[in-house]
């Protein structure tokens, strides 16, 4: 044992971030071979630029607002009119009738993630994800000595399957995690699925006693194509909460604002309310930022392009389609999880990576061995540039 | 045991804040009476604007900077311009010589504190605190499930008494959290004091075979009066972790934006270093807000106006004078200890409020009954308006 470093860190450290690796790899082969040859689809950051009404946003806050309110203190929830304009725009857009008391600002939808499991978990208690999933939910989960309990991939839909969710289910199951839509497979849980995920868990919920809470993580709620609906889970089942974040609909990753969604039909859901605010605090988090609050909430109806995501998504499919890879067709995210044509994935992806530089990111990455994920939250050009080289590759592996 | 909410949340839902309840209270209050004749001492937003150059500072970085980079992602430990411009000035300051690499961006100085216990502390393990002390601190300890151990206060100078921390470090001892100026006493441990501390570690380390952290929380570093020295204590104790925000010198307690500083001299420092950003990263802060981060490079030389608190600390303690009441004369921050003359202060705060309108904090909230803070970050005016009460006050008391 360390004399230093706790058993947590430790573990870690040993772990490192494969995604943080692939990084620094292709910044490394940038260098070597020049930034045109090299096809980077490993990062999930956003590629498309804020809206400039965002900017003007910050810039209007800068100059109309008093320096002790645009840049102090307020509650540790937020400031009241960041959160009444935002259930507000909520319940416009999904009939919903949250109140200002709703809505905790928080420094982005991880933050509202790990403030959820500071206040739900003891040491011990298990909460339930669906592989593949981003694996950072591990870490969240583990900050307070939770147990993260994997639900195996469900290929080739991706769509949880029913049973195995029920399974997992156990006498210490406090929660359950679910992006919607999902990254690293792009796909939406649709109404059934989602309804038949609220049975399971009711019945659970009557079966041990005690609430089990959905988490719904959804920085890529606005982030669809081809007018899917992502179902706004709240109206689906009562125990839920949802991690909010304006990183990806915005292109606001760095900035760090989102919030925590806690409905009145939730059990105890004042006493969730004012544990949120304590979360924020003893997290050291303190509240979101004081500007960014200002400034989101006169711009809620704006969005990244998503369009140009869209024409990405074309481009890639195209791609793939030409190389035969066999995929998801993502329905949202900037993400496409493509089967891999041995099983395994990691060997694919120094493959990908050494004799055609392309880069994407294993399947592992995400527990869920045999696919890889290209994010093409990319240069468009890049994806043309790929495409002769994603059909090289698929023809290494005699796929054309 | 509730059903919903964990039991380390329930501890902190029963506990409350007593600092927040006084903040709603003062509010009710100004309602009530209107605001010239509620005396509000209670809370410690700073009352002195944000330097323009900050606002100039936001404005030039929006309009100048590529919107990936201005709103995107960057390595969790912060952009590597920001970590050098940092370091940097820290080395021309205090003739240090630091490098980007010892300086990780954090979430203000709170989060800095949560990380560095996400980094050393074990369940069990134990953190050294002196009392007066700022209360969270508690509760970012037990956020991983350390305990704290509290060395008794000090009157009348709340210099640490060396035998009593001697005596307060065990085998399980991992770190020591010190703030310099005191919140809540305005005092400032002089290079003596951090020499004797740093010997006394030093003997236990040596003792117990392990290193022991000083954890320096320092947002009131440059809250300081009469040109007295806060020691750079890096130079003193090897094994220090500075824990900065610029909520208090810049007056932007609410943009969240601080960092944590890992000396090379510090055992496993660049372990400690690579942990720090993880720890970021899994508290769901992922980094600190990006638009923060270059402004704030851009106005290191600047300060909020100093000498409008300094106005204040005189006039405060002219009331103080006059109306027979013992303090502590404050050093630094904008805090003044004021001694009750009952020895139950949280009756004397129930006094002051109900019968002459002043609102201040019951040394209680910081662990150390027997004496109350008076927070001057407030309007000049009010502490005029306020001193005749002050006087009645001590007149109920009968010191005048």
């Amino acid at each position: 044992m360390s004399k230093v470093i706790s058993v947590e860190m430790e573990r870690l450290l040993a772990t490192g971030s494969t995604l943080r690796a692939m990084f620094e790899e292709g910044k490394k082969m940038r260098k070597e071979f020049g930034d045109e040859n090299v096809y980077d689809f490993s990062l999930g950051n956003p590629s498309v630029p804020a809206p400039t009404e965002f900017n003007d946003a910050l810039k209007e806050v800068i100059d109309t607002t008093d320096s002790m309110m645009l840049h102090g203190y307020m509650s540790n929830a937020g400031y009241e009119i960041s959160r009444e304009a935002i259930a507000n725009d909520l319940n416009e857009r999904f009939g919903t009738s949250f109140r200002m008391e709703n809505v905790t600002m928080t420094v982005g939808a991880a933050n509202a993630l790990v403030v959820s499991m500071k206040i739900l978990i003891n040491p011990g208690d298990e909460v339930i994800v669906f592989a593949p999933f981003f694996l950072e939910y591990r870490n969240y989960i583990s900050d307070f000595g939770g147990v993260t309990v994997v639900v195996p991939p469900n290929p080739p839909t991706f769509m949880p399957d029913m049973e195995q969710f029920a399974a997992a289910i156990t006498e210490k199951t406090r929660a359950v995690i679910i992006d919607n839509p999902n990254n690293p497979t792009g796909v939406v849980y649709d109404e059934a699925t989602i309804c038949a995920m609220a049975n399971v868990m009711e019945e659970a919920e009557q079966k041990y006693g005690h609430p089990i809470f959905l988490l719904s993580d959804e920085p890529y709620r606005e982030i669809v194509y081809d007018q899917v609906e992502v179902p706004f889970l709240t109206k689906y089942y009562k125990n839920t909460l949802v991690c909010y974040s304006y990183s990806k609909s915005m292109s606001l990753p760095g900035e760090r604002i989102g919030y925590l969604l806690i409905p009145d039909e939730a059990e105890e859901s004042e006493r969730i309310i004012a544990a949120s605010s304590i979360g924020v605090r003893v997290l050291g988090c303190v509240n979101a930022p004081s500007l960014q609050q200002l400034a989101i909430i006169k711009v809620l109806d704006k969005r990244t392009d998503i369009g140009e995501y869209e024409k990405n998504r074309k481009a890639l499919m195209d791609a793939m389609d030409a190389a035969g890879f066999e995929y998801v067709k993502p329905q949202g995210t900037f993400y496409m999880f493509v089967k891999t044509p041995v099983e395994d994935d990691t060997e694919f992806v120094t493959k990908a990576k050494e004799d055609f530089h392309i880069l994407c990111s294993s399947g592992a990455a995400f527990d869920c061995p045999g696919y890889v994920r290209f994010a093409y939250c990319v240069d468009y050009d890049m994806i043309r540039r790929a495409t002769p080289h994603i059909k090289e590759l698929g023809h290494a592996y005699g796929l054309n």
